[in-house]
């Protein structure tokens, strides 16, 4: 069983999450400029749900790199992080329907939290099949601030929602600007 | 013709079919918990629904392994299979919404068949083409034991229809779990 | 520039436009049995599509095996072709939500000659780099044939919209049906 | 980290994003032939999206095959720029609905200029890593003309949004018509 069958069936599950979550930017009803500002909360919740689901398919790449040969196990690892993944355009459009609203921006990070469990999970399957992996983790500081971040999220959902989508928002940033200046960062502490 | 582009396509359509399903999660109309409450049935139907087509895909690989060349025959024996499991999203919503009602678990557990039907189709397409696919199936106790599962699922949908659910979630799990315990355990039967 | 990424994009198209005809089936409002009666034209028409799309897939296949060199002209003849094949979601919805009506079973048969008329303008774009297709071709009796089904079909959507259905569904029978044996007869007129 | 897997996302989410769009087409509600008339510009707009994304995916394969090896950054320009192509279903519907209407007119202007701005960006990022691109683009003639059409477009929404459609529709024949002749053409200015 090569490795490539897992990954264009994840490319293919990751580009269709990505793309169908526009499906949420409901048409508006007006032609106005004002029919388009119900729409700004539903576009920046996409944005960084868009930006996340960019994370995973980047760091899909580089896990997937180290793999050797795939197992059943790994399969179902794989099927257990995308089920978490696919449930983001839901969690997305509640939270652009909702932008001020608690429970929202606490599932978000509910969600952002099984993902990341996902993750874990996948890793040391992988890892306990004897891949490179275990090295090129390392102590994986940057995936520990995130759920720190996702969990702190969570909690400040019931007090100010902005601060959760902050955090989460803040997460994803540090993913996305160029690794090695972080990284360097993190393992001089 | 090589099994490259057949492989390609049923991944495609494999994964927007465990992903379109999740359109099916209407977003909540409220912001607060309680909107979540009514997803629940539907989110329990996803994750199973999920489960089956992880499961198709996963032996979808096993399969096309054994296969030598492509005939027409086999492809449509593929899009014939992939038709039955593009069903998979509208059962899985009606069971979704009507939790306790018999038809809807009875509908779910006849689309099972029927793709369990086409899957056996398949098989015999691949076997008669000279794979060594008949060695690997042998007696196939597991596909037989779904099918008993399924029917036996259809029938108490019209009795109990949580029971019927249970039965096809105990197929789901026996398909998952780690397969040599349990192929080890038939094998000694 | 390869062959590989107009075959994979083909796929790509193919297999979301296959799946998203059962977007079109809506999940019935009731729970019981009857609640799905309405759905039947909607699955035949779903059914007759499914085939279609099937056929052009493999149908597909076969025509880019015989390209050597993708060219610019190639890229949007093969676009073209796919344009008129996104348009079967929707006519196969409004056959499905009117079966009884002119205007959607007409409209369905134009929609399939035109996309017969891009196969065709595709076909001659690949001949014109110098493949081995226009021997393979032959008289394209077939092609004929089917034309004259679809063109039939349209003029009987306004008799009789159910002899239309007929027809289109014939044509993709013998499309269906073991190629050599119909190939043998056609070769011995 | 090869280019391959970058290509078959890319590849997954316009494949998407050119199928998702006719999901706008709503079934009409009649069977008759007047029922089609409301669809008139929504056609429209789905055919000159159609054909933008056709050019986008076209001239990506031209870029990636300039591409030696696949950066980080280079991954962050391309998600870049399928995000704003995600656009395109939305702003093509609003469009589509309101073919009289300035603000879609110059909304669908402002997505394209923004596409346009973030391929630039994806080029020079390519080009940064040393690929032989800098030379195959030259002065970028077209990319200029587009760009000013575009701008052109968005104007020209708030006094007659039909010149609007047009220069956006003119932007779109420069690049499908064969390339030699408008580069001998531009080349030789």
């Amino acid at each position: 069983m090569g490795k490539g069958r897992i990954e264009a069936f994840s490319d293919g599950v990751l580009a269709i999450i990505i793309t169908i979550m526009v499906l949420e930017l409901k048409v508006p009803h007006g032609s106005d400029l004002q029919a388009l500002f119900p729409l700004a909360p539903l576009v920046l919740s996409y944005v960084l749900s868009f930006v996340y689901v960019g994370i995973y398919w980047n760091n899909h790449h580089h896990l997937m790199h180290t793999v050797k040969h795939v197992t059943g196990g790994m399969m179902w690892a794989n099927l257990h992080l995308l089920f978490w993944l696919s449930l983001f355009p839901v969690v997305t459009a509640w939270v652009g329907d909702n932008p001020t609203a608690s429970w929202p921006a606490a599932l978000y990070g509910i969600v952002l939290v099984a993902a990341a469990m996902a993750w874990l999970i996948l890793q040391r399957t992988i890892i306990r099949t004897g891949s490179t992996l275990a090295r090129a983790i390392g102590k994986d500081l940057k995936g520990k601030l995130s759920l720190l971040g996702y969990v702190l999220g969570i909690g400040a959902s019931f007090v100010r929602p902005w601060i959760a989508d902050l955090l989460y928002a803040l997460v994803a940033v540090m993913w996305v600007v160029p690794d090695r200046r972080i990284e360097a960062h993190i393992a001089s502490e």
